[in-house]
């Protein structure tokens, strides 16, 4: 009997080694996942907080008089879905910047808070994607059902620099995304 | 020792009966939920899907020439937005069905696919939602910036139905957002 206890052990060791390595090893790629997130939505944030093009235009104020060049902005915040879309990137960036700090604290009686937080987060910045995307494309394409001219013709540095605020944003809410995901897997992987 | 054994006995069914009624009264609110998104997301879909309104209104063709009225039509796939939810909607009502039928038959090897795909679900879903409400806000709204005129003046009753199934298609989101974080932090309490 003895024996076989003293056989058993360094099997034992080697199962909890790995168990712990792999737990660490899950650790480390969730602090590398909240870090990516970070950095991706608060370029988001900025790229499309600072994004304005002022630019000369021939405007017709009257029928019978010529058209006259005036100097007309583009902003970012005259369109609310992209005030929301900087907004949602604010938030989410500070909340990771937030979940971070809990992770790196070690304080496991957060995890339940921190992945109910984590899953609105999917949802706000995947809403703010949609409503920033669906304008953003307005402005590329226009529509003739109801008269939306394209402005992207006349603002395309201002819309370039729309285009790569939401592809930075859709990056990080995949981030997300992908941190909610792996998060109930191992919970379930676990939990069996 | 054996009067002992016999007491904890009865305690120890309580619990595992406790533990079985909870788990059972889980799987009665999962397949109540799934019930309720497949409802939800099907009625959005059909709302926006019938959508459509034809009213008169003069248009002026030449500026020498008075106007002249025409009839014109609002259908829901003029705008891609919402195109979008609509396929949205339908996708989520479908993937709703199968996921209960999933529930029903109790697999529990399809549960890590269920979990992913109820994220899955909470990411298009609030995306198309975001790009429905946004569009859908122009039309009541317009922006004087873009020079995007508001159009829901004309067609009110279109408008309403759009607001409709945007409304129920929200509920659906947030009935598949309450399903995955149910799910990960009943998962959370088992793991512990």
């Amino acid at each position: 009997m003895e024996s076989q206890n003293k056989a058993s052990l360094p099997v034992m060791d080697g199962l909890e080694r790995r168990v712990a390595s792999r737990s660490e090893g899950a650790r480390t790629c969730d602090l590398l996942l909240r870090v990516l997130a970070l950095v991706l939505t608060l370029a988001a944030a900025i790229v499309l907080g600072v994004d304005k093009q002022t630019k000369v235009v021939p405007i017709k104020i009257l029928d019978t008089l010529p058209p006259i060049s005036l100097p007309v902005s583009a902003k970012w915040h005259y369109l609310p879905a992209f005030t929301y879309s900087v907004a949602s990137n604010a938030i989410a960036c500070s909340y990771a910047a937030l979940s971070l700090a809990l992770s790196v604290s070690g304080k496991k009686g957060m995890m339940s808070i921190v992945v109910v937080l984590d899953l609105l987060m999917v949802a706000l910045l995947f809403s703010s994607n949609g409503a920033a995307l669906a304008i953003g494309l307005m402005g590329y394409q226009g529509n003739s059902h109801v008269r939306w001219t394209k402005v992207c013709n006349v603002f395309g540095r201002f819309c370039n620099q729309v285009a790569v605020s939401i592809s930075l944003s859709l990056l990080g809410s995949i981030v997300f995304l992908f941190l909610v995901g792996t998060t109930s897997l191992r919970l379930l992987k676990k939990s069996k």
